[in-house]
């Protein structure tokens, strides 16, 4: 997982971002499953994160739960969606319809994420025309035209390696400000967008590298 | 991208870790197009990483390349697969054949990598006794009995979020040191097992952050 351009500065505030989000996910569960009050040890039981990491990446964001007591499970997951923006809607466009796009949108990921996918773009004449949980697939040839730009917050490009970069281009030409790809290749990010990047194979060598 | 039980000092390391396998990923690709020597300026202008931040991830491991002409593709991608344990064959277990798991065994990332999926097992009778790619698709409900785990370097868990856990505690049990798998939620680490988690969720979170 890396982000292109990125700096070492950067590189230390997005691993507290990236914590603060799998602490989202754990309040996510525990909030469905009715729990009411938790505390940094039950952070560190369920996500493996030390308790005082807990604490000092809060704290990089404000003041939260009453010592001695723990942390409000649903207020805690309210301020920690805001700090991490997805306390508003978010509009998705989903460029590439075949199988791993069309498994991402059926995710879990999105809809409790406020995160909408509102079009899809494929070049595959097999799926242009058709719709996938009831929206549209557009045809990619025709991206300038018919991408609701202004409306569109963030991109998953989930198209074969070869294609992404062109696809990011013309996503940052169009004003997208945000993009989410899969292959394994780095991406030059256009002037004023956000490209993340996650990379199976990236994973695969830390694993083989703690294997040994 | 969380790695369970983690710690502040190994979460540097797989840091280091991760971007050694992005100079890797990119060294690949030089050497698939001729490319003979290239410089950490190269890495900066492909990855986005600075020169800096290359040299002294590299020096981590040893000394490479030659001071004022740079790096041989070829020797010191050779270097960095044999540092990330990518060197020798490793096999994997893929555990799902559904959507997302048929995508990822088509992955160039894999053969690319010295990993080859041997076996596959799938609860969904639709799955079962079929195959993909020629390697037959096994019963989970069988996987005790069929499982080759002193073949079996890793697994890639590609279930649903719900059967992660049990997935994983199997797995463990059966002796398979290293798992990667994708659901939204934390799993706890069978003892000498390294278990990864690439979340969308997390990535998502982080994205959202970085447009605000």
């Amino acid at each position: 997982m890396t982000r292109p351009r990125q700096r070492p500065r950067v590189d230390r505030k997005n691993l507290i971002i990236r914590r603060v989000s799998t602490y989202l996910r754990t309040l996510d569960h525990l909030r469905a499953e009715g729990v009411e009050v938790m505390s940094s040890r039950d952070f560190e039981k369920i996500e493996g994160v030390t308790q005082s990491l807990v604490r000092r990446d809060l704290a990089e964001f404000g003041t939260f739960g009453v010592r001695g007591v723990g942390y409000p499970v649903g207020e805690l997951r309210d301020q920690l969606a805001r700090v991490l923006g997805l306390d508003r809607r978010r509009n998705v466009v989903l460029i590439g319809a075949g199988g791993f796009g069309s498994v991402l949108i059926h995710s879990e990921s999105f809809r409790q994420r406020n995160l909408e996918v509102t079009q899809i773009f494929d070049q595959d004449s097999a799926h242009i025309g058709g719709s996938i949980e009831g929206i549209a697939v557009h045809d990619m040839a025709r991206l300038e035209q018919e991408l609701d730009a202004r409306s569109v917050d963030l991109a998953i490009v989930a198209v074969a390696p070869p294609e992404v970069q062109g696809v990011i281009d013309r996503l940052g030409r169009l004003g997208v400000r945000g993009a989410l790809y899969f292959a394994s290749r780095p991406v030059k990010s256009p002037a004023n967008m956000v490209v993340l990047n996650m990379d199976i194979s990236v994973e695969l060598g830390l694993l083989t590298y703690l294997l040994d």
